[in-house]
């Protein structure tokens, strides 16, 4: 059975989401985007905003999951209770339509979709136009960094043999750096 | 036309509300207390636990507006983001329902209640107290301090004098200090 994963990388400036539907161990692109909440002032309007189109997206697309970023530690402390706030109503709206949700680290969630926790944005993107084959890149890489969240609830979830391009194993380049690469295979 | 006012001081260990009837320019508490939080370990579940209390809060008492505290700014990053968190939850359980909501600084709240901006829990508690007649304090002061969100959202809106006791003006002692203190009084 078919089962819809709604991807959402909070933001108080802009907010990006994705929609994923997976059967079996295969994920497909429904549709991403971004909203943008920059031409609002208020803080009050900027969380009703958020709210009211998180439960658009969700009464549009009836998903079964919410799997949502945390937002990087490290900001001053203004900037976090504000994203924490933006975080918090976009769950809430997933709650109030009784969805679960599910909290990824930004770090594991780019060690999952691209073999590297410490990838760009831009590196995700591509890894995402590769692995669910959409033709335009969107405006806005908070889009793709939302679809990113989604299929790492995928790939955490689904079963599915991560699709990344395995790091090819550097080979060795003379026999003493062989030994010292191999101490297991030594016979002594 | 009576309004009814939730007031809601968010936290990660405990919640604390408080229900205040309106009608005309008198307040009158219909009740408060505290959600707590402190046995519930995940993240996931404390967030979920939030919603669904307020969410029953204002099903079962009817809101028309929900006053709630904005966290105190200057603790740690991580903190910030879960005080956020918590307090977004909260918002959105009102929003769920069409309930409008004001954000209120803890010092303003302070100031308005008790004259002070600086004032204490226990004194913003034995102000409520005074002001609303209730006969036992209850156990936890963030239940005092989310009626006084409350309290000062009916001060700030419903045009009530300020029954607070104003700060007695401190007598001049001679004439030196009293032309010192009043200037704009001397015919020159």
């Amino acid at each position: 059975m078919e089962q819809i994963i709604l991807g959402i990388d909070p933001g108080t400036r802009l907010m990006g989401y994705a929609l994923l539907e997976v059967e079996g161990n295969k994920a497909k692109l429904i549709t991403m985007d971004v909203l943008s909440l920059l031409k609002i002032q208020s803080h009050e309007l900027r969380i009703k905003k958020i709210f009211e189109t998180t439960r658009h997206i969700i009464d549009t697309h009836h998903p079964d999951f919410l799997a949502i970023e945390a937002p990087f530690y490290g900001k001053n402390v203004q900037s976090m209770l504000k994203l924490g706030r933006a975080q918090g109503v976009a769950i809430a709206a997933a709650l109030a339509r009784d969805i679960p949700f599910c909290e990824y680290e930004p770090r594991r969630v780019k060690q999952s979709v691209t073999g590297n926790g410490a990838a760009s944005k831009e590196q995700v993107a591509s890894m995402m136009q590769r692995l669910l084959n959409f033709r335009e890149m969107p405006q806005h890489l908070d889009a793709t960094d939302a679809l990113a969240v989604a299929y790492c609830h995928f790939l955490c979830n689904y079963g599915s043999i991560p699709q990344a391009t395995p790091k090819t194993k550097k080979k060795s380049t003379s026999w003493a750096a062989f030994i010292n690469e191999n101490q297991s295979r030594i016979i002594k």
